[in-house]
């Protein structure tokens, strides 16, 4: 059974009949479908059409007629996996099926505690719906509020209340396979069931992992756990003037986010991510070379912020709130003696107005934050990420700050990076900041990536995500016994989609069938 | 490529080729082997031989060798999961392959708070290793402690302090698949990894859950995060002395579990599992008859007990343990204000004597509390759980024990409930109690069992686990779909296991080529 020729006619013909004409766009109607921050010539990884279906059914239609013809398909959910290759496909020519049109919050349990959303729901979407609702739980927002909940869930994307790490509240899927076939999964797999969205585990083997970063499935239905809204919370902020502060920061805080103290993510950020924020480059240097010494300082000076500023909430009633505060006053007064701590105090009703704009993801409140932060070199600004997860260890965090500040630095780009603690890690978020008409320093960019994902690798550290280009690269430091992980991922690839109907090449997983298209892995 | 037909002597000489003579035990050797508590013919699920692989290498070797020989293997870590089948295969005629000399903590983390163990290691055995290390963590350990804490987490069992659902501390596995291949999971599929315990997504999708309740791998390593020790510890049980009180009783602790007040696992009981933990029936009622009127009165004042009692656990520093305490007596005062309350205060270091006996598995600490429970009715004591999940819902859940209690009363049983909950759901945990050599006694409690399925089933609630005398009937009311999940799972059966080497029918997962094997589901 080998795979048919593609025929996109033929396909484009059959998803007009099931989805109607204005739901499939071809060439020539494809421009919001390009990655907005391409790392080389954007048809490298080129959209071929579009198609957007309205529901399950047509989603399982679409997906069977695809296999019919030949065609692989792309799902996105609302496609702002911007740095990570936006909309675009990994396998140039694929049709992308974008579920933005499926968005529709479908259920709000308000004693459960839960949500049943579809893809194309956005976070300011279901952040409005949730509030209207009258539900007395929050949101879980990242700082951009233009994506999908869904497809920030599976991409294992961060926000920043307890709920924060987004992956760990899913609860319950519809998925729909390669062929059609349509699945729920974990308590939804049964008739009638009133504990989908509540139990996690179901009857036997969980199958909801492996349709994250993933292309054996497309999730067109997902439960939520939400975070009940506090009586109050307050938002701390920390800042230290000294670049090897970043050490006892992060020690300081480990033990206080892991017996629950402190509940939220926490974030350490740097001035330049501060300053990259609010505006471009050139209020502060003009020419690209290094940042001459002291505007680091003039930075920090600028917006009020230490080398490092570490931020976070708690929540409670009053009560747990003041005992919480406390006892990190404690532990920083002890370690950082001169670090500055502030707190803001808020009523957990507090209305939006009445929050700091940089509090407002503490309260899951959407908003687009961090939008600027592309625009830095200026022109048509574009940015990549790189993002190794570590231990949550000072001393490793700041041996690897050396690290990338020193090979930035050498490919004339800026270190900008931030840490994000969840669970027992952190993601050291860097983001390569480039003018995309500036092919020169692009290609310089891709390049630094490009031999980063090595150096952590060598170092023990693997990304958590990544964009197109680099999947395969990531994919192929994986390499525990030859590659085991990547076979078994191939395994399941083949018995649920010999052909590649989605997403080949995502996240370095191809059929057997498509091996040959993989990049050559390399350490 | 049809399977090869089962030859035990052949596959017996290479497994004693492969662990050694010692290690491979045949008929007349398997006493230890069988369901201590069957419920029927104990032939019915019968072991042909035992294998004792001592290295992931001898899995590996024992999982090839299987193959060629045409065998069926029955993994089981400790073999502990009793009332669910003990060690007793699906498939009459399967070699259990037995992990318990496997039993090795191989890693402690003091600063990241992980360990990495090996199958064989027993919750006993892992919260001395952890104690021994003096690395400032918990352990989290259901009543009996004999049992394994990888074959726990991979069965989705419970704990009792704020790390109770096991299966949600995985990080990081190493698995045997049913072709002998090795892989490591997550961040450990890179070689050299530094954060395979530290967070769970990896790259690409996550395999981690298929390898629960599973028949897809064999689990030879699991990452594990500890609870962190804290500064300080209240016990809190609540006795009612109304059966209609289960309501509020639930409604109350609700909110106070989904906002982190509360954090440990927290546990509903009735007085006849309070009677039945501590000895046997007849000390209350000679005949086998319905307990008389006056009977769960006496039991309660014997006990110093209410009709029900709830008891959870809350941490922190002294600050936040009041605080916490201080919320619970307000929300129970006022919804409950007969309810007794009782606080007893500990510290975190405080020693096992200083802790009252059904207080230490809130503070992770081993022991044989529920061994008696299975001798209610006196001979050679047995039982079968029977457990659906239901929301965190007062009146839902009151409205089941009446009709569960009614049911277990017409088939001659004493109803003996209780409530587990974590997350957004809790367990409906009840014991079928009988006396295994009362063979009509016995076949009763498995109708009522059976029948009790398709009960729930029939008002949208399933099990979370089941006796392998139950598995087929179970996964068959998870029916959505026409069994949409069923036949997802069977599809990853034939990609990794066609031909059924490892625990066929586990769960209610065959492969296809198996089918005919699989009691007829309906509900």
């Amino acid at each position: 059974m080998s795979r048919t020729q593609p025929d996109l006619e033929a396909f484009s013909a059959a998803a007009i009949a099931i989805v109607g004409e204005d739901a499939v766009l071809s060439r020539g109607h494809l421009d919001e479908y390009t990655d907005p921050f391409p790392v080389g010539d954007p048809d490298e990884f080129a959209t071929a059409a579009v198609v957007r279906p309205g529901s399950v059914e047509e989603v399982s239609q679409i997906v069977r007629s695809a296999g019919e013809h030949g065609i692989h398909l792309w799902p996105i959910s609302r496609g702002r996996n911007n740095g990570y290759g936006g909309r675009s496909p990994r396998t140039p020519g694929s049709v992308v099926i974008d579920l933005s049109r499926m968005n529709r919050v479908l259920e709000i349990d308000p004693v459960g505690g839960t949500a049943l959303v579809e893809p194309g729901v956005s976070f300011a979407e279901f952040a409005e719906a949730l509030r209207a609702s009258g539900a007395p739980f929050w949101a879980s927002v990242p700082d951009l509020s233009w994506g999908s909940v869904i497809g920030n869930a599976l991409e294992r994307g961060l926000g920043y209340t307890e709920y924060g790490d987004h992956n760990s509240q899913v609860c319950g899927m519809e998925v729909v396979l390669a062929d059609g076939e349509v699945v729920r999964t974990g308590m939804g797999a049964m008739s009638g069931s009133r504990t989908w969205q509540l139990y996690r585990g179901g009857f036997g083997p969980a199958v909801d992992g492996i349709f994250a970063q993933s292309n054996l499935g497309i999730v067109t239905k997902m439960g939520l756990w939400l975070m009940p809204a506090p009586q109050a919370w307050a938002a701390v902020d920390i800042g230290v003037s000294e670049f090897d502060d970043l050490e006892q920061l992060i020690d300081t805080v480990r033990p206080l986010k892991f017996n629950g103290t402190i509940q939220s993510t926490v974030v350490i950020g740097d001035p330049i991510g501060v300053a990259a924020f609010s505006g471009p480059r050139s209020t502060w240097q003009e020419d690209h070379g290094t940042l001459a010494p002291g505007v680091q300082e003039r930075i920090m000076a600028h917006y009020g912020v230490g080398r490092w500023t570490m931020t976070f909430a708690v929540y409670g009633d009053d009560e747990l709130v003041a005992a919480r505060v406390a006892a990190v006053r404690r532990a920083f007064s002890a370690s950082l003696p001169l670090a500055t701590v502030t707190v803001t105090n808020y009523a957990g009703d507090a209305s939006t107005d009445d929050i700091a704009p940089h509090h407002r993801v503490r309260a899951g409140i959407p908003g687009m934050y961090a939008e600027k932060l592309s625009y830095w070199f200026g022109g048509r600004g574009g940015h990549v990420s790189f993002a190794p997860v570590l231990p949550i260890d000072g001393a490793k965090a700041l041996a690897q700050v050396r690290e990338l500040q020193e090979r930035f630095n050498a490919a004339g780009f800026d270190y900008c990076g931030a840490f994000t603690i969840t669970g027992r890690s952190m993601v050291h978020v860097t983001e390569v900041l480039f003018d995309r008409d500036d092919a020169e320093q692009v290609a310089r960019g891709r390049t630094l990536v490009r031999d980063l994902i090595g150096t952590v690798a060598d170092d023990g550290y693997g990304e958590y995500r990544g964009h197109v280009a680099f999947m395969d690269r990531i994919a192929g430091t994986f390499d525990w016994n030859d590659g085991a992980l990547g076979r078994l991922h191939t395994r399941l690839k083949d018995a649920l989609d010999p052909h590649g109907v989605l997403a080949p090449g995502k996240q370095g997983v191809w059929p057997s069938a498509m091996q040959d298209h993989r990049e050559t892995p390399s350490r």
